[in-house]
């Protein structure tokens, strides 16, 4: 059943390799059928070059396996509830990946990624939210599930819709993205990171610059001498015949 | 018309990802025609790896498609108002290359990259300049189009030519460089990287170290046996038929 | 002699460098065989592309060489002193793996690797400790067998055993990590390294931010143009067949 | 003339692309021959993957060409004066490779790279120098001479020889480091900016640690579900048959 879905759904799992989003069996990416009845999802823990379209597991909206003889991903209770909550979207995305997972882990508050520039505002409608902390009920039992329901309790709380806001960082943990397809919530997770990783560097420089260090600066004469080696009348840098 | 062009526009779009300043159809290079006439420029949004010479757009410098079934890159009127104001530029490139887009990105205030060492000063000619942030209605209409006038300001604000100075930040979104083609403006982007990447680095360290932990090393007593096991008189580390 | 250990500890070290975690002739892996009386171990100071599964050095606990015609890695002493004290342990690797050692090299005190996040929590039960610093007459004599011992005082310590915490950072010098055999041993290594790597981000970060530039964004106006000029009514980002 | 040198010079200079120590044609490596009268070295402004051993440039300890069509390095004679005063050096090599020249970028001062670890103490007896800046009329005239006249200067006010320590920073500009032959300058090259990387690291994160936030750590509810779905007695991560 669903053979073009489980060939989206491996090779959207395939692009997190591919991209650098994951390590070792980390992560995972499902998508759902048409008829918002059925999801396929990466199997847990087996590694990316053992996966097939044909291992990816199908679950229905209660989390029994309808196909496949492995055992879906552990997060897959977590991926049921955007699905159930968001009609809208047709691909979830789950990754550690290192700059967003950093601002997961940030603080013991949660820390949202701030939106300070244009590639942000590309794809996330302001800053990228972060759960708050589950309580130690929520974590005892239901954990995966209810890792879900604090996603859509964070963008209810924002009145964000998962079209303005694509991405969700679940405190002390990591990211989860969405998409209209898998595919789609894969790219996501790659402009997450890119988007992550800018932030991370305009902080620390924004932060350690409000030390009080702005101005320090190279020595004129030798910033003049090697402009004018190589670009002043008597440059004398590189082969002739190449200027 | 403009094969030639064409082609090397085509090259010098595909160095980005070649030199990993772009991921996804991120990025775009134009090159202009001999008369100063033509733009050549990247369609919008379309995947490097779906890129051929063909599908480049020629525009004119009224930003009005000449040839081309594609949409032109919605930076175009950017690229457009930097060659109407500089005769000597040929090629233009916009990324959002991870550094130089971070500083962009840096306080609310506009940073300059500093010149801080003779990387920089074999290609810039003092600090890499950032451009105010845009008003409101310079953003509402004609926004690209008031990038491209705001990048010429800050050259001008700073009295550089194009030469003197190959790249400008603009505020909140990330740097633009020009060359004598669209091959040269690319390789000023790789050079920017690097030269943010350094910066950005010996600023966070100089900072850190203001706080006063300079000074802090190994026990001498372990320096001392790891030099010497490999080194001295008895070291005994590696093969011995390889010393 | 044990063909199939040497196999296993051949490929065991090869995959140091295929994830990166050394470079040039540094790191070292090695196993035990079934009946805890010989290690196999790389020998010292050898080229990974010039290692075979024969060049891999036979010893006994005493750490007196039982077969192979090349010198056994240098810190051979350090993995027989975990081998002797953990009959649990199949193998051990030895890396100067990036973060990991920067934490290592942290302060002239012992600073451990907090637990920050679930990547951390998935294979450590807790924060990953470092040793404390060798005293002087343990550095001069019998280094490396004093290496071994200051690891199982640090689990002991802690009481900890190598399966709940298969990593320990050696102060001022570097990780060793334990497995129930050579590959999970350097598996161990590369979740040890990503660990440290988010570790090292959101400790920056949190503590960048603690200086109080948490709130700065870009402008309002800015946002609202690049979101909607791709997913707005009127998007004019791309090619409009691809909308 | 020199064959069997030129190759080894190439060969030493090809190293320098493939550790990433250089983008674009940066960077060079020389090395001498056995009779202490000639030096042979990469051509100035080529890019890598057009040079061949023919290309290499041969020049006299007085820096005249003796043989080659192309300009050597304008480098050329800082690598000179090391020949010229350390009989015990066969190669020299210049990168600007990003953390060894970040710490030569530090600051207003000059910052040395500090001892941290084993990882540096295996090759560099000490804290890495870094010169002091030079003086208005070094830089003026006889620049390249006199950057070579400092990096001995640096050395032997700290008393120390070129095997002690084959690395030097040069001031607002990048390292020079050296070795037996060209080969091993490069490979040193390799391992100071590991050991730059690392010390970087360290600084950083002990500089942001003294501001107090040592101590914040991650829920213990979270961490125990997280250690136990993978390795308690009911873990449900994975295969079953993978256990």
């Amino acid at each position: 059943m669903l053979e073009q879905l489980k060939e989206e759904v491996y090779r959207a799992n395939m692009m997190l390799k591919e991209h650098n989003l994951v390590i070792l069996t980390w992560g995972n990416v499902s998508g759902i059928d048409a008829n918002h009845e059925y999801v396929v999802i990466k199997p847990s823990g087996v590694e990316y070059d053992k996966l097939t379209p044909e291992s990816m597991v199908v679950v229905n909206l209660r989390g029994e396996v309808v196909e496949g003889d492995l055992k879906p991903s552990s997060d897959t209770p977590t991926h049921i509830e955007l699905y159930k909550t968001y009609k809208e979207i047709g691909g979830v995305c789950h990754t550690h990946s290192l700059y967003a997972t950093s601002f997961a882990q940030c603080s013991t508050q949660s820390v949202n990624i701030p939106a300070l520039g244009t590639t942000h505002a590309d794809y996330f409608d302001g800053a990228i939210p972060c759960t708050r902390a589950l309580k130690k009920k929520e974590i005892r039992s239901d954990y995966e599930k209810n890792t879900g329901l604090v996603i859509v309790e964070t963008l209810e709380k924002e009145k964000l819709s998962p079209e303005q806001m694509p991405a969700v960082l679940v405190k002390s943990h990591g990211p989860f993205t969405f998409g209209k397809n898998a595919a789609e919530a894969v790219e996501h997770s790659i402009i997450l990171e890119e988007v992550a990783h800018l932030a991370a560097n305009s902080i620390l420089l924004t932060g350690v610059m409000s030390l009080g260090i702005i101005g320090y600066k190279m020595q004129d004469e030798l910033l003049r001498k090697h402009f004018d080696r190589k670009h002043g009348a008597n440059a004398y840098y590189g082969q002739t015949n190449k200027k």
